[in-house]
């Protein structure tokens, strides 16, 4: 559905009291990850109409494509008894992922109902780490042995289709194994349909793929998938095992929350965020960062209030001091988004740090050094006063030179404490770049101008 | 390669002056993401050494791997001759996406050397632009006519095979198309592998599968395929003819793009930007946007100045306004990512707004209250004076208000201006913030106390 037409829609459902036929039988044509996007652009009241027009089956696929928050909020504005319809129908693997945001006895009534071979592959995968190869994988491979020829091959996939009336969905490539299950390589399906019949899997099957170990962090495991461009990957256990495969439409989700969460957390909000979430939990979810921030700015007027007497008698001094504090907060911003994207990478080793430290300070060097001429310029035209623009050029180059000491250091410090630097590294940057800002402006002026 | 092995590499190459022939073989044995990345975590200088020591072809592909700033970097330093060289080995569509950032003489002799059949596929593709579907597509597809069995589909695909000896990379589909190549569907391989030989092509073709327009925007494309879970989707030109296929690695690097441009962004740097740069082209780069803020800064003095007679009475002002400031910057902020990662994903609509707006002004409002009267009473504690705190107090609850008005309208008017709001939305804001935060304190002081 093209977006005029979803827009379209949103116009209707917020214009209307009572969705007529006509509305909900087009909200069910949707696809799934449409039915989210409406949602998700529409205020909390909106979203209760339209979630009650939604057929159950389809309300399973919808929680799958959702954000955080919003899942939450749809699930818990769900009964039990229509949750049990909705995700029975869903995969093992999705099931296992919507898991513990479900109420128990949900998941209870629901694995119940299960069959005793579906039972045992939901044991098998609801226990991996969500943030994790495990979590991620389906255990819907396909594993052939390396000693047959293509034409056996497809018999078999076709013995395989005709038993289970399916195959695994963006099925790219098959695995070969050994007898014990132990994984050796893989097959395109565009080398068994391409190639001679009476080809041996052996001749093509390709061993340079490395499997993905099931405990492997989601971020490493996107990381590979971009770098080799991969479709499809198998995952083992410990003992080289193979026990599902990951593709790459679960990585793509990934590498977006990764992209958001980069994005939101340094203004202290979630990637999990929404938009139209109720009042009252957004002031909730706010609270905590702007009680921080309270602390911080608290902090830096003690340093302010440390120099009330020169200021009393220079009152420019209060006209000035935030611009060496803004600038010192914009510089060691600057820094600190580039080195924790440096770190998010993994481009930044112990190796490496010492020629980062240098470079990042040699920048905010020439930089302080070019801006501290530029306002001290400004502040002799303006106010007329020539020590009143040494004091703002010293305390500019000075205040730039540590901002960007600050940008570099809090972030690589916070990642070797396992703090996401994402996360607290803004919050810590600010308060160190305005107390430093203001307390070198207003020590220097009152060292030169009042002593 | 491990990280562990490529962090050893680093640490080797950073302590030698010249690398030995064991550190050359190593390096010429990674993937070309990996040299990419290995290069990204290098000082300038240490890149220029490894540079040389890499291989020609292989130097092609890691131009497709490493970021914009850095590419550029290493193509100016690599020789005419050697580039062409370097590139020749690339596929077209590869080679069309580097086409724009090399000396046009190299590509001029690339596509000299190319037989009549590359060269006009060549020029097929490079004049789409590079952030549409024409700008990322193959134009490898392989297209079957739906009349035929899935016997008759697979003798073809040999025949293919034979005549070019290799298969599209990461082939999952083919396409069906009638007498005049026009687009009609998909035929999974999966299914070509694992149904009865004699299954009749069109009974097994799936035309629910939306062909991508060649002008829709990289970002359109990547939501489609996000929302359809794709691995390859069909791109058709304007009379819906076949002319290539988009796959889903390509469509994770403008995920990958978009997500790394709204981080970057909001702190004046470019997703391309190079954690290594030379200093002198950091300090160039960093400079247009410390000079804006300078201007925003020197804006907020302004305002400052016009209260100093109230300062010079109550010096305590210049202690406080700071807080005010700062908190009304943080509430824009939240407000102002929110609504742009609204704006990135499409779900904010004209439709919607008014109920966005309502929402957060809302939430301004409930948080000006609360952190109004937090503040008052640290006030009162503090300075043990009652009316300044109620000027805190009036002062917080006002510019949270407004800071969140803006946080709300500033994204939303740049987006209809077609300006990116990741861009130039947080500078904006903090003109707003830092202005409104000073003159509504001040003001209010000077209207409360001093009057």
């Amino acid at each position: 559905m093209s977006d005029r037409e979803i827009h379209k829609l949103i116009k209707i459902i917020l214009s209307e009291d009572l969705l007529d036929h006509n509305v909900v039988s087009r909200l069910n044509a949707l696809h799934p990850a449409d039915i989210a996007n409406l949602i998700e652009s529409l205020p909390s009241e909106q979203r209760k109409k339209v979630w009650k027009s939604i057929n159950l089956p389809l309300k399973g696929e919808v929680f799958l494509e959702v954000r955080g928050e919003v899942r939450d909020q749809l699930i818990n504005s769900t009964e039990a008894h229509e949750l049990v319809t909705a995700v029975s129908q869903l995969q093992i693997d999705e099931l296992a992922d919507l898991d513990k945001k479900l109420p128990r006895k949900v998941v209870t009534a629901v694995v119940n109902a299960m069959d005793k071979q579906q039972k045992s592959r939901y044991e098998a995968v609801k226990d991996y780490p969500d943030d994790t190869a495990g979590g991620l994988m389906d255990i819907d491979e396909i594993a052939i042995r390396s000693d047959i020829t293509i034409y056996v091959a497809l018999r078999y996939l076709k013995f395989l289709r005709q038993k289970y009336k399916t195959m695994p969905e963006h099925l790219d490539s098959v695995y070969v194994v050994d007898r014990e299950n132990k994984y050796l390589g893989v097959v395109a399906l565009k080398d068994l349909v391409s190639l001679p019949y009476h080809t041996l899997i052996t001749s093509i099957t390709n061993t340079k793929i490395k499997p993905i170990q099931v405990s492997m962090h989601e971020k490493k495991v996107a990381q590979i998938f971009e770098d080799r461009d991969l479709i499809s990957a198998p995952v083992v256990d410990d003992n080289q095992r193979l026990i599902g495969r990951i593709t790459v439409d679960d990585i793509i989700d990934v590498i977006r929350k990764e992209g958001e969460h980069m994005m939101m957390t340094p203004a202290g909000l979630s990637e999990k965020s929404d938009v139209f979430s109720p009042i009252i939990d957004s002031v909730k979810y706010r609270t905590l960062w702007l009680g921080i921030n309270l602390i911080n700015a608290f902090i830096a007027a003690i340093t302010i209030n440390l120099f009330t007497h020169s200021i009393e008698k220079v009152v420019s001094l209060a006209v000035l001091m935030p611009i060496i504090a803004s600038m010192g907060g914009v510089v060691g911003n600057q820094t600190l988004t580039l080195v924790t994207r440096g770190i998010a990478l993994d481009q930044i080793t112990p190796e490496n740090m010492k020629r980062l430290f240098i470079k990042e300070v040699s920048v905010g060097l020439i930089n302080g050094f070019f801006w501290a001429l530029a306002v001290s310029l400004i502040v002799v035209v303006w106010m007329q006063n020539l020590r009143l623009a040494a004091v703002c050029g010293i305390a500019m180059m000075l205040s730039l030179f540590m901002s960007t000491c600050a940008g570099t250091v809090i972030p690589v410090i916070l990642s070797k404490l396992k703090i996401d630097p994402a996360l607290a590294g803004s919050v810590l940057l600010v308060a160190v770049t305005d107390v430093l800002g203001f307390f070198i402006f207003l020590g220097i002026a009152t060292l030169l101008i009042l002593n």
